[in-house]
């Protein structure tokens, strides 16, 4: 997906109409003749840059039914799993496919994501989703992951959903050993039922973080922390079979 | 890279030796008759599991002869970069070589790392641990990155040196159009300038993050957070060429 | 000062009028005959509580220009310089005067609280707001601290003001041996240059804070830091004349 | 009492004997002679300023049987309590006593603390602790607070014991109305059950909050936070009797 970019980071994607922006109009004509790279101007001489959409353009333009782990959140994830290319993954729920598309962008073409999700609806908004960004190693089930998980030897279970541990079992039946499940939950109820049945089913280096995100603001007059932040998403769970 | 682990985390790595543990020995024949997943037991009756290393386990055992960057910080890098498969990424300083794997992990075999250190040490020992754990796509340099960036069309320049706007300049030749630079500085007063700099070459979507990463304890007798945690390793920064 | 505060911690101050809330009215008759701690109910039903407003609920009430500084930050302040009764505080600028208030609720009668504030009409609303508490050992200055401190023998010199450093040599002059100097400042760089200053001056124990407050939501759904919460508000340096 | 502190900070009591230290001595005589604010050299040249001590200073060099509660937990506590000269405080478990001597610096001579200590041993050294300082407005109870509280019309009922709900009761039959219960828990768990039991009797404006001090590291290299931090101590519960 290509999209046009001011340096100011607003974003559209291109389709085949006209691009119409707070800051003037761009012929459909002129977009259709540019290259990735190439700087187009509004009729009011507003600058965009034509470029390919990486994964985090595409996610704040898709579609969205519901709020989505944050990058940050996804990226202590990959780092405590050492997810990387090649590996299987398998996650619940898919929500709008954000998720999924962290992991698949990682795991790459010889990797698989296999993604659950009970609601059809969801399910149909994460494969469209996912399609449009020609992510092709995304399976979008519309499944309930209580009832099992169907692939094996897979490297990462991902739990995002209320009742975590009612997944345990099925995990430990898919997980190859060495293998990483991982659990977010906005509750420390969540996190301390779901630590209990990890222990009883003998999952080893457990481990809950959180990961607090402050932005820096760097102005002429100073420089701060900004006054904003958020305060919490959830804590991140890891555990490993071994 | 193959390893053995017992039900704490506590690593060894399998050569072609006996085992000697601080909880007894396994015999080399025993070793190297195991298949991945299988449990041996030292002398002593002390489980271990035969599993492949994945990149956490390998960064734990590698030589050191310099601080590493943590998972947390690099998991923000690859989150806030979007990160994936096929991706090319330029680094400097080297180090150890734990963050070329980090990014060699997830770009894999159709993308590339070129990794710049200017002490021949460190270059040495990185090329080591990059080549034991059999990551084929990463390229150490003994090369100083302030003379220049041999890489064009990078998707991700990632340096963490003492003055990364000396290669802000080498940065804009090298990235291509859409593609980040990010830094690691533990002190503001480098952000400060990297920010002057970076803003003068016109990087666009500037952002300074600084990832706070707390642990909980789950005990008997109580659940909180840690009473130590890490205050502060290196502030983020991240600019965007378009 | 009295005030009506409901269970939500809705609160508004006595007058000799008729009180009209958004959950109804009371008559100016009933609050006349009221004594602290009886409930009274508003024609709707709603019930308040009569009580002696303490110094939270008076600031909550009183008349603002500007911001004033968190009570995180003044508790801060308070432990690390062990202020207590019967001391002596030299404060600048006094904004609306809450940061007077908090050190004068605490150094009490026998203490003396003396304010400086270049601005009349912030002196003006700050003067007005500690007299209608009813603290008697506050003097508000429309004076530039700058110029000078008239007090000596002083416990605590507090510096809320963009170039604290301007101050240091007339808080040499006016603190007694093993007071303390403290400052809040919103910029970093604020912080450098007064550290800076602070130990040309030959100040000890040179500390500089930031305190990061977390509030918990505890709901039948769950635990969890809330949300949001606030990123920065300041900066506290400490510095100690020996 | 007097003490003898460097530049540092670092700090000996006053005796009647001659001061040892790692910097060579100071005699007897010397030290009897001297006022506050003098500088003594000992025999090695190093600079000792006396001064009166202060809070902090004293808690610093007390006999310590437990651990104590940290200043940045003390000052919230203080701040969102409005604790002022006059009040009246009601505390348990005394442990050192280093909390009630927080708490008596600022009531002063017009407020009283009555602090409550199950244990004798811990008692007897808080006793001593709080006698030494001359801290007059202090009574250390050799009483388990679940049994009751003997005071009435208190403004601040602190508890930072194991199992603070056994004594909402007690602190409601204690507290003034507009007063205030707080406590310090190391365990969201403690938090939860106390959150339940302070709804149950009515308390408004319940409130928990957690302080994260951070401290900054100033140096001619650069400023950052420092490396170390210490990741909590304890979660800080206030509820308002109305």
């Amino acid at each position: 997906m290509r999209i046009l970019i001011d340096s100011k980071g607003k974003k559209y994607p291109v389709t085949d109409e006209d691009l119409h922006t707070n800051w003037g109009y761009i012929k459909k004509e002129d977009i259709a003749l540019s290259s990735d790279g190439d700087v187009l101007e509004t009729h009011m001489g507003h600058k965009f840059t034509v470029i390919r959409a990486n994964l985090n353009d595409y996610i704040d333009l898709m579609e969205r039914k519901c709020s989505i782990i944050l990058p940050k959140d996804v990226g202590i994830i990959n780092a405590y799993t050492g997810l990387g290319y090649g590996q299987k993954v398998v996650e619940a729920g898919t929500g709008s496919g954000a998720t999924a598309l962290y992991f698949a962008n990682i795991v790459g073409p010889d990797g698989e994501v296999f993604t659950y999700e009970v609601r059809e609806d969801f399910a149909q908004i994460a494969g469209k989703n996912i399609h449009e960004f020609g992510q092709e190693n995304v399976t979008v089930k519309n499944q309930d992951i209580k009832e099992g998980i169907d692939e094996s030897s897979v490297d990462l279970v991902f739990l995002d959903l209320p009742q975590p541990w009612d997944v345990v079992e099925h995990a430990v039946n898919s997980l190859k050993v060495g293998g990483y499940l991982a659990a977010y939950d906005p509750y420390i109820e969540q996190v301390i039922t779901l630590n209990k049945v990890l222990k009883k089913y003998g999952f080893s280096e457990l481990k809950t973080l959180e990961c607090i995100l402050r932005e820096m603001e760097i102005k002429t007059k100073g420089t701060r922390p900004k006054t904003r932040m958020t305060g919490h998403t959830g804590y991140l769970t890891f555990a490993r079979l071994l």
